[in-house]
């Protein structure tokens, strides 16, 4: 049975130091997914504590979803690896450790023996995979503020029962955002509000047709294509090169709907020109069943001079769907998208949809528009660029400064909350990614994004391999040198 | 143009007088539904009054959804009258009236001259279609004080990721009150956390499959309905007796889903007794590819001694899935609802579903978590039943005592918010709901909730007709007489 030595637990409380020795396990791989855990009761007994100290440990360690129990039949470790296919800067990190790629019930493995603490396999370090936000970034004591005024001030709206489409205050907060930052001129009847990008995808999903072919980006962001996977739709993969998404695939592939990142495309940065855009545009105009779905999720950290408009701001023909969220640009936790419908799909959406209910809370609604009307939010916005600028300078920095600035380029570093590190080593990318692990880096490669076969000129570089993904979105620091450190470690290794 | 007369306002402000008359003929349908508004500016002059006064009107009815702008093309009236199948008590009465039944740019009538206010169509005076809880009734101290708590303690763990199924603390908190109050024996992360019950539905559909039959009660909740056919399923109504759902019918019709609401049905009340529940728990395990969806939406309502247990905590076989919610029991713009899933349905949402995003906040969820776990659902439960059963009470003695005593019959007044009155007359349903209206009455028929010709001989009654569904839920007690006055007005009417 497993045995830690509990003989040394620093200032840590027991069941703290328990929980932190069984998480390192699970982190470095020491644990593997659907593992199951010893029963509280001969756990407690084999390390000789109390019962309460193991129930506050695994309590803990599933509360962070580390691992789940099922009723009558014990604790699990869940599955923390990142999918094949990394989650994109949007997604829920809490929620890709949850990913089960397999049934919990199916072939769940025994305890290994005497699978104590490995001194070798250290614990991750630095993430560049889950670009998740740091908690300390978030305006706290602003939105507190605010939400305590929605409390004491809106006692009788928020229990009003709002339009399906969001409260108006909201929806008129986000039409001035949107025409003061991104030049889009509309009415805020055309912004409905949804609880996540998801739950919009979904929406369109029953708005445009289930009998639509919709187009994504390969590479791409790949939840976007499990959603319409989910929803049983036809879901094509459409390649770019580096202007943005291929026109000519479009049609050659037949497709209805093409969802596209045009301001800056995840994972390859690409901010897609306006030549492409008119030709874009056009393509969707030839056919009255075609629109574009325009996901502008990172736009606000931009960090050269003048964003191109946005393709529904130059769209004549009502052709483009505008979609954006919060819970990049604010907080993961708070779950308020939107999207903007050109006038004839919101007549549509009424006529259709809209016995749906909201999926937002009035009090999140009524606290946002405060916090977007006061200024909150750009002042947030512009913080967080410096910010972020400040981390990807220090970044790029102390990657020139290390032996990697003699093995690897650096591209698409002005937008978004990535760039890519190309690098020139004889790893394969599942093996750089193995490798960085075991340096405690969690790491993800272009390639993973790519759907099939690439082919082999890829956008000018001879290969798509080896070009890593950096999210440095939730990196301190005070971390960067030894991450950095870390990663020429691993790159210089020369394999197994 | 429309005119009003504005030289007697009362106490109210030009804007805010203009905003009541016009609202008044929109209610009374005097301003039918996608008629389309003057200009602020030529309004404004017809009426001698500012453009801004005109504008804050048409800003403040925008705000409330009785009129709707167009980018372009001016404001419109909403559609505020009831669909032709009524909301359910869980509906969002602010959606309905949102509900456009034909595109608003396709034919918009134009405004008819002189339409001013008349005399003799009143305002709404009592609503017993959409159901909605009073605003007065929601624990607003206490919530606030909750939330203002939550934003102090719990910093970090507002900005973590939550697990795709909620948070844990919520979760175990449901656990612990659906053990208490329904004797469900069931494990936190059997719980799932969704934004409002359409939202789990859709969840539904995707875990269950699209290539499943799913039956619906009829009559019954049309939305639920709705929701089937926006996903493009199959979606088939069956009948009912007085004890529930056909299972003959469901295995004639060949579902594989049925979604129903054994323990107490909308619209007719009815309680489905132990002899039928396992006789549907029967009809589920027979095939593998059998589920029952437990819609429970307003059990806490009960206003007899002991509940019937639920479905799921006597179903063996795993194919019971529990569905409740906070927006009925709550308030209605709480968006938080939640499933029960059996094990290995559990899995399999992990292993297919999990890549989506939670859609409630991690602020709301960890509120509702303290509301339950510190007693307070408990009190404001307890303390609406007595509220509902007093209204009720009271409701049922103003109808014993005037002249409709001898001309109607009360039916399932034991549970839920609303009972099935039957009358007596020789109205049709149509011409009932039409002349109460004239009297300020909104009300719905048991044979608006039913899909297709309903039986000559039905549940014992002669006919389906003439059984009005009487929510009471948002009646005041100071307007239960006169309500009750106007509906005998109503009935005693000789049509037309």
């Amino acid at each position: 049975m497993l045995t830690y030595s509990l003989s040394d637990t620093g200032k840590d409380s027991l069941y703290l130091y328990l929980y932190k020795c069984i998480k390192n396990d699970i982190l470095t791989g020491t644990l593997p997914a659907k593992t199951k855990l010893p029963s509280k009761r001969s756990f407690a007994k084999n390390l000789g504590i109390s019962n309460i100290t193991v129930e506050n440990a695994y309590g803990l360690l599933a509360s962070e979803g580390y691992i789940f129990s099922i009723p009558k039949r014990g604790y699990f470790v869940s599955d923390i690896t990142f999918p094949v296919h990394p989650s994109h800067p949007c997604n829920q990190a809490g929620e890709t450790a949850r990913t089960f790629s397999d049934s919990p019930f199916a072939h769940t493995k025994t305890f290994p023996h005497a699978a104590g603490n490995d001194p070798n396999t250290p614990a991750i370090f630095a993430d560049f995979v889950s670009n998740r936000t740091t908690p300390e970034s978030f305006p706290f004591s602003i939105w507190a503020k605010l939400s305590r005024e929605t409390v004491s001030a809106k006692r009788e709206e928020l229990l009003t029962n709002p339009p399906c489409g969001g409260i108006i205050e909201l929806r008129e907060a986000i039409c001035a955002h949107l025409k003061q930052f991104r030049g889009m001129q509309i009415c805020a009847e055309q912004v409905i509000i949804g609880a996540g990008t998801d739950y919009l995808y979904s929406l369109l999903i029953l708005l445009l047709g289930r009998d639509k072919i919709y187009a994504v980006e390969n590479p791409g962001y790949t939840k976007i294509e499990k959603v319409y996977r989910s929803h049983g739709v036809d879901c094509r993969f459409v390649n770019m090169d580096s202007f943005g998404i291929l026109v000519e695939e479009l049609n050659r592939k037949g497709a209805d709907i093409a969802h596209i990142s045009p301001s800056h495309h995840y994972p390859t940065g690409i901010v897609t020109p306006a030549s492409r855009r008119y030709e874009l545009l056009g393509w969707a105009a030839a056919h009255p069943s075609r629109y574009i779905i325009e996901d502008d999720y990172d736009s606000e950290f931009r960090f050269t001079a003048r964003p191109i408009p946005t393709l529904q701001s130059i769209d004549a023909m009502e052709r483009v769907i505008y979609i954006n969220t919060f819970t990049k640009s604010l907080a993961s936790t708070i779950r308020i998208s939107y999207m903007v419908l050109p006038p004839h799909l919101l007549a549509r959406f009424y006529e259709q949809l809209s016995f749906y209910s909201g999926t937002v809370s009035n009090f999140e609604q009524y606290t946002l528009a405060k916090f977007i009307r006061g200024g909150y939010f750009e002042k947030h916005i512009n913080r967080m660029r410096n910010h972020y600028r400040f981390i990807r300078d220090a970044l790029l920095a102390a990657i020139r400064e290390s032996p990697l600035a003699t093995c690897s380029t650096i591209t698409e570093e002005c937008a978004g909350l990535h760039f890519i590190l190309r690098l020139k080593t004889p790893l394969s990318d599942q093996e750089l990614v193995k490798i960085s692990k075991s340096h405690g880096l969690l790491l993800s490669c272009l390639s993973e994004y790519y759907h099939g076969m690439p082919p082999e000129d890829y956008m000018g570089y001879t290969t798509l391999a080896n070009a890593i993904v950096m999210n440095y979105s939730g990196l301190r620091e005070a971390d960067i040198k030894e991450a950095v450190r870390r990663l020429s470690e691993s790159v210089l290794t020369k394999g197994d």
